[in-house]
């Protein structure tokens, strides 16, 4: 479509800063054009130092700027909705962090418009899924080499949580990256979630009850689980284990030197989601913006976005009732007809050993 | 209560035979005097080369023989109860293989039946509890070194079962090991069970599910799950990841050599249960001969044999329910008072890094 | 100095294509403004799809073409001498693929030549300084919390080698990376080498003695061993055993998926220095550029080339005599007065676990 | 011979009470007759509780007391030669803990008695290959499932080492085992040894140059290393990897519970052999038991006493000049034609994953 994606960052927290220094300093094919917040103090920080990029209060002024080709969404999530719509009508290339919209309503309104559109511009920030673990264990299902998933255990433990991390924000933030895996690894939806919640965490917050045990099935019948752990301690894991027919495999060990002293043997944890998924960070972007230059997207579709939207909102019903829930999705419009994972030549190395 | 043990041997299967074996070349204070099988030549084949030793198809008239002053049971479990009152009706030390009888109802009977003799005179063969690594990660629970016990994950994988093995097989004769496992580890009783099952693996024979995912609560509502998979051609696997308040603890992983060749790294996968557990059994049959010969037992009761048996009979139901199925026990005799995990000085060294 | 680098690769083989694809697609600040290779087409095709890049077959003409303002040498050893002192005379930024030239009496022509502009401009390519485990154990070093280092013991395995690689090769080509690692953990120039021959591996080829046994010591005597394997058909591994006062940190383990099936546990080889150090050769260009577009290097420095070419002179000599062979070196200019390790902010965040 | 071996032990020290204590109780086929100590309180104290054993100052005593029908040796080394001679000339089973004798004349001496005798009754102390690791590692070696073993690289490290431990006794006690190590892997002698000495740890007692580097050939010119490491403070760790030329091998790595907690992961080092190989002591003293009742050994030979003795004279020699120092042995008398590890059925069941 063009030369160089000229990038609207919209919000420029945490990660919205992260992304306009990645976009400067680490991937080709793309500038920062304008740098939006509510804040204009945080937006002129993270454009200090990067030539030619404008700082901006309204996401409406970013999207008319004529420089501006391409936006990245990193607001809070609730902030999404108005923003993909006015993206879609300038035909922008759109990478929107997770999640899509905060409801599967909204997110299927969005799926919609897109569809009515006929291309797919939109691309929801699923990380994991530029992760050469999680390419590799995708590869080894679909090649079947081990025969058949039958079973997925994930394990998503943090640190600890911000003031204020709810138990529905257990499943709307934490768990909804899971449900996305299982989502690729299976090519499958998600038609049920169950919700166990056992003894607390002496630390977990009032109104939080940390760990929970989420119970997950797909189309063809594969179990899934996730022990959710929010207030670890001990740093940052995100692993999952997967039964096939003819064996096993398990993603995110530690890695890093081996060391032993003091009477012990080992090495460090990896102390949070930076640590472990930085790197897929910066394919995510290239892969976002090679293909947008090209006139695709390069990761996950809104459908995902909608879909997981769907999971999360069917988790936060089941931690109520402890009951079975049922995910019930629409029909899947043409333009999402491959499967959810499809990704082009973006695929793990690693099959079978 | 006597120098040696004379040890009658019942059943002269693999695992009696075993059994004749490990006590005649490897136990110390105890000699096999006779060994019963319904079919005399395996009974005869078991005794070939144990001088003074005799072969019957009788147990009682094993018990009966004035050489004999101790019992093994290693029948199936059907013919455990009438076994058992008689040995207790003589005085005689016993070690009875798991399961202690095949219901609930049985098994109380026993447990009654020895309590109203006011001595433990039985212990039940769950020799994980004899393993090292058993023992250390109960240490690490009990020492509270990582704060308070959150979660169990178990996963129980055998190559294959024989044929005929079902459903309930499944449970009585796999699971159980697991039930008695988190009762070791916690201390506590178990309240419930849910079973959930997936998608089959192509090898499953008919009628069975396998692999399932088995939801257990115990008393203080530590949530465990076994993922029972017993069909799993790789090799043998049982391993347990413990979550706690302040760190996570594995045990079961693989060891031995460790290798690496024709692009890819690593080393054997146990075959089975003899050579992941081998060592476990000598440890348990010399603590059993050890505690016999002052007038105790040296592992699991009676009391250890009717809640697990319980904990069967619950999941069988909660097979065919797919709904959360409480477990309940009688009150408990005084003579059972200590923790189900008290095992004298059996300890694992190990506690934290 | 510029807005952005121009850069003139000189070299169009495998690795000289590899940076032409990285500097365009990967790499932020820098651009290809030339290809050059005796081979005209082979230099087409390398800018082919690059637009404003030119090809030459002579690396004068791009040194003087008014677009280029860097330059990157990617030819074999034995011309890099002089295009070096031209580079040199243009004042640009110069990235070197090791090595600096192929022998220490020319490498230290460069040094000299060098010092007297009283600028570094030239870094060398030894990009193993820029992988993360790298950077973690010299962190762990210079913090000294295991105290000091006593050894380190090498392990440098190759799949293959092409034909024609005699037993100096070995020690140039291969070892060369080990000496410099050496260097670069300890911030020691090493004083000697011996190296030991024994049984040959049946897939050496003629002429080719593999392994060897490399015995290294530095400046305060730690000692340091080499086994250097280039058939070892079963995968490539580089790895290192560091022996401290108060413990021992390995790096170099293989990682991704854990698998189990069929018997056996582990994952696959790492099958190439690529897939081991791919991603280290984007941190060392992406280094290079940021340094040099500030005035300066960001990495080994042509010094780091010529001690190492020193080193293998007597490792080649040692692999004849067998006996302990001195390595000598000239007085270090004041210009590289700084250890050799020094690289400005680029540090592991690893210490102690 | 007989029905059961009625062992003196001859030393009650800290290796010949724990001999004491699994003869009593965890080995079949023999009990404890004497125990013999220059101390009689230490020989007495190890009795108590021993019915039917008798305390005695003289080992000349014990031999000729008409209970006693084998001897275990446990006395420091250079009290063997004189008790090892007139054991021979009772034609009593004896096994003797390492060293056979403290240097190789009286090694020889030894040899010569016993191969004019004609039958092996001596069975040396070497328990390493009694351990599971080392049979597998054995095995692999043997059945050349990776090729031609070209390299062993092992490593012995303990925490700390009694005051007076000096150089000499360095190779004498601590690398003899790995003497015999490399012999009983490869089953070759050991043509030449040298040594290394460099940086010295803090904590190295006067005198004592801690670690070492121990460079060591094989008849067939496969090129070992030792690095032995006394004072390292952080466990104990005795590991090998091998190199072949299809693969690699390692064994002695950690086991047991893995660990993740305040931002470690990993687990215990072991703290120093008895956990280590404690296990392997009781599979070798029941092997002697075994092989001894039927008339023969069950374990390494004098003869592998004797050649590695000429191994630790050689290492000594080696310390002081710094060069390669061929080890020489006499003609290996009839009594002792096969393999240096040839050890009947006692095998390593895993072999290549």
């Amino acid at each position: 479509m063009t030369e160089k994606l000229r990038v609207a960052v919209i919000g420029a927290g945490r990660m919205g800063a992260d992304h306009v220094d990645r976009i400067q300093h680490r991937i080709n094919g793309a500038e920062i054009a304008a740098v939006v917040d509510v804040d204009l103090a945080r937006a002129e920080a993270a454009v200090a130092g990067v030539p030619g990029a404008v700082a901006l209060t309204s996401a409406e002024e970013a999207l008319n700027n004529g420089d501006v080709n391409a936006v990245l969404v990193a607001t809070p999530g609730f902030l999404h909705e108005d923003i993909l719509h006015a993206a879609l009508a300038k035909g922008f290339p759109i990478l929107c962090e997770k999640p899509l919209t905060p409801d599967a309503a909204s997110s299927l309104r969005i799926v919609q418009a897109e569809a009515a559109l006929g291309r797919k511009l939109i691309q929801v920030g699923f990380m994991r899924r530029f992760d050469s673990e999680y390419m590799a264990l995708r590869n080894i299902i679909e090649e079947r080499g081990l025969g058949e998933l039958l079973m997925l255990h994930h394990q998503h433990r943090n640190p600890d949580t911000l003031p204020g991390f709810t138990n529905e924000m257990l499943i709307n933030d934490s768990v909804v990256h899971e449900f996305d895996a299982i989502r690729y690894f299976t090519g499958e939806e998600i038609s049920s979630v169950q919700v166990r919640m056992g003894k607390r965490t002496r630390t977990a917050p009032e109104g939080q009850n940390d760990p929970q045990h989420v119970l997950i099935e797909t189309e063809s019948s594969v179990l899934a689980d996730v022990e959710i752990y929010v207030n670890a301690k001990f740093g940052y894991e995100v692993a999952t284990q997967a039964t096939f027919e003819d064996g096993i495999v398990n993603i995110g060990n530690d890695s890093g030197p081996y060391i032993r002293t003091q009477g012990r043997w080992g090495g460090q944890v990896t102390p949070g989601f930076i640590e472990r998924f930085g790197a897929a960070y910066d394919v995510e972007i290239q892969a976002w913006v090679d293909a947008a230059l090209r006139g695709g997207i390069g990761g996950p579709s809104a459908w995902d976005g909608y879909a997981t939207a769907a999971c999360c909102e069917a988790g936060v019903k089941a931690q109520k009732t402890g009951a079975k829930t049922a995910v019930v999705l629409v029909e899947k419009p043409a333009l999402y007809a491959e499967a959810p994972t499809a990704m082009g030549e973006l695929r793990g190395a690693a099959s079978l050993p």
